[in-house]
């Protein structure tokens, strides 16, 4: 792997980088961003070695694309327009269906490897990119048997070395699950600041009193809408169905407090509180 | 300070041993609790220095009450029937006005000072106990003029040298702003693992894509029924109140996705976006 082009220099494209750089010290990261601005910050950082632009990507070992999901729904058929028969192009994005689907019937579908690495911080920008975020982290690569069996060969030994756990599933299995395990845990984050900003407006010093509990559960309501907001749209169905059940959820709870039910309650907690053995895996 | 008597040797009670024998290495640590495994636990631990039971209070310059608040309602006034003229009781319960209300009109009110220590972890018992576990985190005090001068001083001092902020605050302000920055957030973390533990009931595999994001959300969920139903009980009315602008958010959230509206979407999640700098001063 000599030339790698990755567009999108920010949280995950970024990271990617500087752990590819570190195993492959002779290779040549090529960076492709919208923004001047973020190229030159990229630069700066040493995340690449290089400015390019999509025409350039012709001659590119590895392409990784790694922007918000609309556009790499946008920009992933040229770029599979332009890669050469040995050239391999994965996208990192956290929706599958439309991405595998806009590529469906492409003739160079098989140079294409779906991913969704997930791994991640609140933060994002070619500044959020961090050595080592992957290692010991879930990778979960959609329709492998569409690509060509050498590429994907070349692109599974890539993110073992990088210290990845890889997990095979189909695009619509993916977006369903990840609305429960990520996308719910967004909007209820974001949804909870809200809450809590809306009545701070009225009484005043709220968030003095607020602890760790708080910043924990509010963490993820950093995250950039940018990023956010296309994910939601085109994972929209099971986004909505995943919301419906955590809202019955919460009103059940409600009720049982209205109606004085603390046994019930007690009941609702205990039955969770075995989230313990399953977060050990995970944090 | 030469006796002090605390009761529940847990996360907070523990802690706060941990802290004062440092500052105090003469004084002498009474543990009191209604388990004797607990009390055997603590003094392996050394947290306490030896056990006592309820009698002995009477000997004591400090009693620090850090049990379940429907417990702390329940032993309050007989603790402050046995305490001397000089001694000093607090509680440091995550709920104000019942524990307030129960002792209002008790002979011994002025030897009581009511307290909420913001600090904690999802983690519970002798175990969880640490070492300076509240330095830089805010302590709530209620109805700090019905406290003896002097007790009040001897309070504050000890406090200040456990490293904790101190706020003032009536015991209603503080039941009714707790409920949006500590008490929703634990529901929200509790019905967020039930909504995700049910699906995996069906759809196996769910928690294998789990990442730092899903576990910073759920983190409460492992935080302890057995002191957190009493907490929602006595604080109800709040917390329902909490509970239905939560619900109404994220319904309104769910019907914009609904109708496709996903600017609105991106403005929700940008006017929300500033918490990062609310956040800065708590994490």
């Amino acid at each position: 792997m000599k030339n790698i082009y990755i567009i999108g220099i920010g949280l995950i494209g970024g990271s990617l980088a500087k752990d590819i750089k570190k195993l492959h010290p002779d290779a040549v990261i090529h960076g492709i961003s919208r923004k001047e601005s973020t190229l030159d910050e990229a630069l700066s950082l040493n995340l690449i070695d290089k400015k390019a632009t999509l025409d350039d990507v012709a001659k590119a070992d590895l392409v990784i694309i790694a922007i918000p999901v609309d556009a790499t729904v946008k920009i992933l058929p040229s770029v599979l327009d332009r890669i050469s028969d040995t050239g391999l192009v994965v996208d990192a994005g956290s929706t599958k269906v439309d991405i595998c689907k806009v590529v469906e019937n492409h003739p160079k579908r098989r140079n294409f490897l779906a991913m969704h690495p997930i791994a991640g911080t609140e933060y994002s920008g070619p500044s959020a990119a961090i050595s080592g975020l992957f290692v010991g982290k879930t990778n979960i690569i959609c329709e492998v048997e569409k690509t060509t069996f050498k590429l994907q060969e070349k692109a599974l030994d890539l993110f073992k070395a990088i210290g990845m756990r890889i997990r095979y599933m189909n695009p619509e299995a993916h977006d369903k699950h990840i609305a429960y395990v990520s996308h719910l845990s967004h909007i209820s984050s974001f949804m909870l600041g809200k809450t809590v900003i809306d009545k701070e407006r009225n009484e005043r010093d709220i968030f003095d009193m607020a602890g760790s509990g708080f910043a924990s559960t509010v963490r993820l309501a950093k995250s950039s809408p940018e990023m956010w907001t296309p994910i939601f749209e085109q994972n929209k169905q099971n986004v909505i169905e995943t919301l419906e059940e955590y809202i019955n959820n919460l009103t059940h709870f409600k009720e049982l407090m209205k109606a004085n039910d603390f046994d019930a309650i007690y009941k609702e907690m205990k039955n969770t509180n075995h989230i313990k053995d399953i977060l050990k895996g995970i944090s």
